[in-house]
C-alpha cells in the first residue's frame, strides 16, 4: 500500500482521450504520467471503460485489463499511487454503455437483477486484478454513477442497495484497498434526486465529493468570488457534517477550473484560493484535480468547458493551473488541526434528503456559511449531531452557532 | 471484381461472436472461412462494428479497418468474395451505438445533421478502404438499419433521404462495387413502418431482402409448410414486382433456419425446399445464408433462436443445414429463365405503403400466392406494372391473373 495520497489528478490521456484504451500505448501513458509526476502529484485516478471490457454480459476481455495493469505499473514507476474507477459509464457528458443494456435490451443498471449480476461479475474480475498491484490504494464503483439516471430507472432505496451490494463485491475481491462510492453533487442539492447524501457518507471507506463551480456557485459570484472559491470546502464540510462518524475522511475526488466559468486568466488564482480554503479542512483526505490533460479539439460533441480542463495541454505543456498547483503543493504548511466554530445546518441531509434545496448554493444557509467562511474556517454541524459533545470534540468543533436562515 | 456470387454465408465468428473484432485473430478467421469454402460457398457478408471504429464522431480508428482488410484478404485466399455492411448498428437483437448518439447525446442517426455528417464520414473512410480489395463486390449501408427505429426518430421521407444520401457517399468512395441498402421485412409488411418498400427497390444497385420465417409464415404452417418454405421466394418476387426496373436483381441477403420455429431435425429439409423454391426465381441474384457459425452459449442475452443458426458449430462441425446447402449447390441445374403466370398484387407497394398489410403473411393475397406456388413458379405483378407489356415480357411473365382477395 502506498503512502496516504494527498494531491493527484484524474488521468485523462492527452491523445485520443479515453478512446485511447482501444489502442493502448504504454509510451503515451509514460509521457502523460511524467507530466503529472513532474509537478509533485502523488496519485492518479484512472478510468477503464466498461463496455470495452465487458461487451457481453458473459464475456469479460483480458486484454484491456492487462492494459489497465500496465498503466498502473507505469504510474508506480513514477511514484504515483492509483485509484481505479470501475463502471464508466459516465465520462464528461458521454455514457459508455454496452449493447446488452441498450435499446431492445434496455434494462436498468440499478434495478435489473441480471444486469446487476453482470456488473457484479465485472467489478469482481477487475477489482481482483488491479488490487494485486501494490500502488493501487482505492477502487471506486464508478465515476458519478448518478449520471446514469434517468436513462436507467432507480429509486433512492434501489440506488443505495445497488451501491451497498457492489461495494461488498469489491471489498471481497480487493480487501486490501479502500472501496468507494462516487456521485456528482445533485446528490447533495436536488431534493428529488434518487441518490441520497446518506449513501455517500455511510457507504464505503471514505466519502467522495466532486466540486464543480458551474453547478451553482459560479452563478452567484464567479469566477473568483467567495462562494465560488469556497465551494470545494463547503462540500467537504457538508459531507463531514452529514456523516455520523466524526472521523470519516472526505476525498475531494474532482475539482477543476472550467472555462468560461473561470476564465483562463483567472485559473491560477482560482487554484490557489480554492486550495487554501479546502486544505484547511480537517476532514480533507485528498485532492484529485480534474484533469491531467486537455482534450483535442478534433474530438467532437463534448461540452465546450471539457476541452480545456487539463493541467497540461495535449502537447504536454504545463498550464497556469498546473504551475499554481505545483507551487501550492511545494509550499503548503499544514498547521495543527483547526479548532472551529460550527454553523448549525437547518436540516440533517442524512435523514431529510427531501429538504436538500435548503443547503444548495444560493440557499440562505449557504450564503451565511460563505459569509462566515471569508473570516476563517467555519464548520457545519447538523441539527442531529450538533448536540453530541463527544462527536463535536472529535471534529474539533468548539461551539455551534446559528445564523439568519 | 470476383465472379458473380451465388451462394454464400453471413460470417458470424465462431469464437466470441462479433466481440472478436476487439481481439481480432487472423488464425481464427482462417479456420472459420475454411469451413465456409469447404461446402462450396463463393462469398461472405461481413460486419464491422460501428462504435468500435468511430467511438467519437471526430475519431475513426485505423486498427479495426486494417483488421477488416485482413479478413477480406483471408476470404480472398479461399476464393471467397466479400460484401461489407457498414453501420452495425443492429446485430441479432443488439444495437451497437457510440456514446455520441446515446443518453445525454441522444440524437437520431436518421435525422440529426451532425450525426448524419459523422456517419457519412465513417462510411466514406471504410468504403474507400475496403473497395481497394479486388474480392469485395458490394457495400451495404448497414444491417437492417430499420431496427434502429424507434429508438431513433425517423419518417418515411427522412429514411429515404438518409439512405439515398449515404448511398451517394459510398458510390463516390467505392465506385467499383455495388452499393446497397438493407432493411428487415417490416418494411414490406407493416403499414406504419417508416421505411418504405419503394426505397428497397429504387435505391442502390440491387434490392436486398431478408427472409425470416418467425416474422409471420411460421405461424401459418411452419416448420415445413408451403407458406414457410416459399417465404424467401415470396419476398424475392414481391421485391421484383415492386421495382419499376424489370431487370433489377434481388439478393436474398439473409435466410436461415431458426429453432424452435424449424426444429433441428427439419433443418436439412427446410434448406432443400426453400432453396428449390427461391432458386427458380429469375430475379434472384444471390443467396447468403444466415449464418456461418453458431453462437457460444456462454454469451448471454441473445434471443434463444440466435444461438443455433450456424451452418457450423462453434467447434467447426458442419451441421445438417450445411450439408444440405452443400448438396444443393453441387447438384443444382439452373434451367432456362422461367416463363410464368403472374398473380396481380392487390396493391402497388411502391406507391401505397399504407396498404402493406394487404400483402403480409396471412393476407388473402399471400394465401392465394402460396396456394398457386405449390403448383409451380408464380410471379407477382403490381396493378401499376401489370399493364405494361414490355415490362411483363422482360420479367418473363406471359399472363396476369387475379385470385379471390
Amino acid at each position: 500500500m502506498a503512502a496516504r495520497p494527498r494531491f493527484g489528478a484524474n488521468y485523462v490521456p492527452s491523445s485520443q482521450w479515453f478512446y485511447s484504451w482501444l489502442d493502448f500505448s504504454a509510451d503515451a501513458a509514460r509521457r502523460d504520467l511524467d507530466d503529472l509526476a513532474s509537478i509533485g502529484l502523488d496519485h492518479v485516478r484512472v478510468f477503464p471503460i466498461w463496455p470495452w471490457i465487458q461487451p457481453n454480459r458473459g464475456h469479460i476481455r483480458r486484454a484491456p485489463i492487462d492494459d489497465l495493469l500496465t498503466l498502473i505499473d507505469i504510474a508506480g514507476e513514477r511514484g504515483l499511487s492509483v485509484a481505479v474507477d470501475l463502471l464508466q459509464g459516465h465520462m464528461s457528458s458521454h455514457d459508455f454503455l454496452p449493447a446488452w443494456v441498450l435499446t431492445h435490451h434496455h434494462r436498468s443498471v440499478f434495478t435489473d437483477p441480471a444486469v446487476r449480476e453482470g456488473i457484479a461479475r465485472y467489478m469482481d474480475v477487475v477489482a481482483r486484478a488491479v488490487s494485486e498491484r501494490d500502488n493501487v490504494f482505492a477502487i471506486t464503483l464508478g465515476n458519478e454513477v448518478n449520471n446514469l439516471w434517468p436513462y436507467f430507472d432507480t429509486t433512492s432505496a434501489a440506488s443505495r442497495e445497488w451501491a451497498s451490494e457492489l461495494l461488498d463485491v469489491v471489498a471481497a475481491a480487493a480487501p486490501n484497498v479502500k472501496h468507494l462510492y462516487s456521485v456528482f453533487d445533485a446528490s447533495w442539492y436536488h431534493p428529488q434526486h434518487p441518490f441520497d447524501p446518506a449513501d455517500s457518507v455511510d457507504l464505503g471507506d471514505l466519502t467522495t465529493v466532486h466540486s464543480w463551480v458551474f453547478n451553482g456557485v459560479s452563478d452567484i459570484d464567479g469566477p473568483l468570488g467567495p462562494a465560488t472559491v469556497s465551494h470545494a470546502d463547503y462540500l467537504v464540510e457538508l459531507a463531514a457534517a452529514t456523516s455520523t462518524d466524526p472521523n470519516r475522511g472526505v476525498w475531494l475526488q474532482e475539482i477543476g477550473v472550467p472555462q468560461p466559468f473561470v476564465p483562463a486568466a483567472d485559473a491560477a488564482e482560482f487554484v490557489d484560493r480554492t486550495m487554501s480554503y479546502v486544505d484547511s479542512n480537517p476532514a480533507l483526505w485528498a485532492v484529485t484535480w480534474w484533469c491531467s490533460h486537455d482534450l483535442d479539439r478534433g474530438l467532437l460533441d463534448f461540452p465546450d468547458h471539457e476541452y480545456d480542463l487539463g493541467l497540461f495541454t495535449v502537447d504536454h505543456e504545463a498550464k497556469p493551473a498546473a504551475r499554481a498547483l505545483e507551487k501550492y503543493i511545494a509550499s503548503r504548511r499544514p498547521g495543527a488541526p483547526a479548532r472551529r466554530v460550527a454553523l448549525e445546518c437547518p436540516i440533517d441531509p442524512h435523514s431529510h434528503p427531501e429538504r436538500r434545496a435548503d443547503i444548495a448554493p444560493g440557499s440562505a444557509f449557504h450564503a451565511e456559511w460563505v459569509r462566515r467562511r471569508a473570516d476563517g474556517p467555519i464548520a457545519i454541524a447538523s441539527p442531529t449531531c450538533g448536540i453530541d459533545e463527544s462527536y463535536l470534540a472529535a471534529r474539533g468543533i468548539t461551539e455551534v452557532t446559528r445564523g439568519e436562515y
